[in-house]
């Protein structure tokens, strides 16, 4: 038995979405670790004899921490064999990956890697570039809220510059974001939220900075979200029928 | 005979990181239309009777203009049924996957969208974490050339700011790169340079502002590369090692 950590990338929620290498790790799994953002469908892939170990947030209850989480691999690596610990997203975006990967290499058991579409990809889903020619040549991608909860000095940044900003864990403080983005004078900027995004309940609502509070709250927007706000949005077929309106998307 | 286009990201170079969507595409295409930024192996998952057409750049020939691949995907659509159109990395990253998709809809041609990896993803590959908790709280993703070939002013306000920045198509701008975070007082800024990533030609060499434009020249760094500068590059285990000597990392 050889004890090996792969991390896999698992995309942004469309389980059509992982690569062909995380289905191959899938695959060669003993034991997957998932999160609570991993479409559970992707456990199919592997073999039914495959351990699964759910280790995200359950309703009631707490959540594993990064150091049990760490554990767990190290110790399902040494009683098992390959461990796949398998991450919405891309796990080196916002994903702890890194922290991750050095804990196990700590221990001298051999890790691989497989990259994932990341959710700061899914307005391209919904017919919203990230860039553009003529509008844009840059996005700048923040994380809203740091381990506190509290607003990063990031999106501070992001909202006095002229990029394009995307921003990820935002929704609980999208109050406050509007603020700021307000502050500077930036009261019709488009912007857009994207929830759920890529899966079957997925809903993108459009507006601008001055709308967008009014709009979350009559359509109920619920987590995980991404937000992304610049010029770009407005490049949406849609854009301006909906930004009018509180109007929400589902795609097929 | 069903006329459609379908934008498919083919990932960042491994042809293991296409997601099982784009695979899927893949099978059920009739015209595939690809870019030099495409491994060819990818074509493999389409069946023996498909139409293969290359759009990227040749030794010595002209490209394809943007306007005549656009053409390209409608008249394959028209005559042949379901294109594919494959892209490089993700289609709304730098890809104008907008400017396709709205080509092709002005016809009233059904279109769909197939995210991928973007290049943007690849330090991640090899080690080194877009985001990392305790260094950044964001990244800062900037093309660094116009279609002109000139720096992007956008380059030249992420060199001020205190953002991780990704940038792309800036290998031959390295120098002028360079200069404008020097004129930051940033030469002591770690940077690494990824090229051919995440293929069996994949490099990355480690440096500093200061020191990168030499360690290029020797090392032979070629294109297509992507360029990731600030203090999360430091995170890599071998970064202080290496940042001292001409070290250039082949991946097994």
């Amino acid at each position: 038995m050889q004890p090996q950590v792969t991390l896999v990338g698992a995309g942004p929620g469309d389980p059509d979405l992982i690569s062909l290498k995380g289905v191959k790790a899938l695959k060669n799994a003993d034991v997957v670790l998932y999160d609570a953002l991993v479409n559970p469908l992707l456990l199919n892939h592997c073999s039914p004899s495959v351990k699964k170990v759910y280790v995200g947030k359950r309703a009631g209850k707490a959540s594993y921490t990064q150091e049990e989480i760490n554990q767990l691999m190290v110790s399902h690596a040494l009683s098992h064999g390959h461990v796949v610990r398998l991450k919405g997203g891309d796990p080196f975006i916002f994903g702890r990956g890194k922290e991750e990967l050095e804990y196990v290499q700590f221990f001298n058991i051999p890790t691989e890697v497989v990259l994932g579409i990341s959710s700061v990809n899914l307005p391209g889903y919904y017919g919203i570039p990230l860039t553009k020619r003529g509008i844009n040549q840059s996005f700048w991608v923040v994380t809203a809220t740091n381990k506190e909860g509290n607003l990063t000095d990031d999106v501070r940044l992001a909202a006095q510059s002229s990029a394009t900003v995307v921003l990820l864990m935002g929704l609980k403080k999208l109050e406050e974001i509007v603020t700021l983005f307000k502050e500077n004078e930036k009261g019709d900027l488009p912007i857009a939220i994207i929830s759920k995004g890529s899966t079957v309940e997925g809903k993108v609502i459009f507006g601008t900075i001055d709308t967008i509070v009014e709009k979350k709250r009559k359509v109920g927007v619920t987590s995980p979200a991404m937000i992304i706000i610049g010029e770009v949005v407005a490049s949406h077929e849609q854009f301006n029928e909906w930004r009018e309106e509180t109007a929400a998307y589902f795609p097929a």
